[in-house]
């Protein structure tokens, strides 16, 4: 997607450890006319009209999330959360979830009354690096008894191992920005 | 704001300790056709057109604030972080919190860069209740510099005294249901 690759190369600010940081425009201020035109491709590269509901994780997926449910015919989505919470009740779908920017460990949970057989789920988040939250979403997915009709990405980190593995497994993975090196603070993009 | 009222009497469900459970529509599954209704209420409600961003926190307040900025001409939404992450880092506007729901205490968190005293902002969140966050994101606004044009609230519990506090001190608060007793499980919303 050029307009996101445009903007990443003007606002992204890349810091040491392999971070980039893109909390200009994605996930702590958010422009929500780049969030529109993020939705409308993931429209186009999810055509499937047989999707009915899109999955997230707290917290930087839920507006890209809510914003892009809106170009599915106004799905409803749930946002997966990341601490227990007397809110948070019922029987429960959790996996655990390495958080490589946060350096902790985490249990992410979904209420079991919102995901079942029934449901095909899209999920969606901002980045993808070693696929940790990936998984746990898609684990989730999977005990629900729901199926996966694919997993929608901003910004993949290509020089890590996420992707790769996902996609060998077959999954229906699209992301909008493969960063395949951040060498140098240069950022490079995987050619499509 | 009927729709929400009915949808709050419908779906909505009353827990012991105050607590009112209305995750399958606002803050676990989100109905994101319900939020554009929120979003265009908050814009009839705050027409002043020097707003130039919207405020609020993560994570319940965010869909909400992302869908309502579409009706205030796609504003920058910011969304104020609850926990250190490496991907926070340079000048913070920090607020101290309660949080009533978790039981816990934290510091809500700005990266200073996103709010300054050219703008005008407009706090969103979905629960009003003894106030703290909201205090908090005001305490960063003022910090900031920034202008407070008012906070937009979805449910106010009015049985708690943040709202009543805030109204006493001059604040310009809009909540679109507010609800003063939910005894006995029986939710009763203030007449307007």
């Amino acid at each position: 997607m050029e307009l996101l690759k445009e903007r990443i190369l003007r606002d992204g600010k890349v810091k040491e450890g392999g971070i980039l940081k893109v909390d200009s425009f994605l996930n702590h201020q958010m422009d929500i006319g780049l969030l529109q035109e993020i939705g409308k491709e993931f429209r186009r590269l999810f055509p499937d009209e047989s999707i009915n509901k899109i999955l997230t994780i707290e917290a930087s997926g839920i507006g890209i999330a809510a914003i892009t449910a809106q170009y599915f015919g106004n799905l409803p989505v749930v946002f997966a959360k990341k601490t227990k919470s007397k809110n948070l009740d019922g029987e429960l779908y959790t996996a655990p979830v390495v958080s490589f920017t946060r350096g902790t460990q985490f249990d992410v949970q979904v209420a079991a009354k919102f995901l079942g057989p029934e449901d095909h789920v899209l999920v969606i988040d901002d980045f993808l690096a070693r696929g940790q939250a990936l998984k746990g979403l898609m684990q989730i997915v999977e005990r629900s008894g729901a199926k996966l009709a694919g997993c929608g990405i901003v910004i993949e980190k290509g020089f890590q191992e996420g992707g790769r593995e996902l996609r060998a497994a077959g999954v229906n993975l699209h992301s909008l920005a493969i960063i395949d090196s951040i060498e140098g603070g240069k950022i490079q993009f995987r050619q499509e």
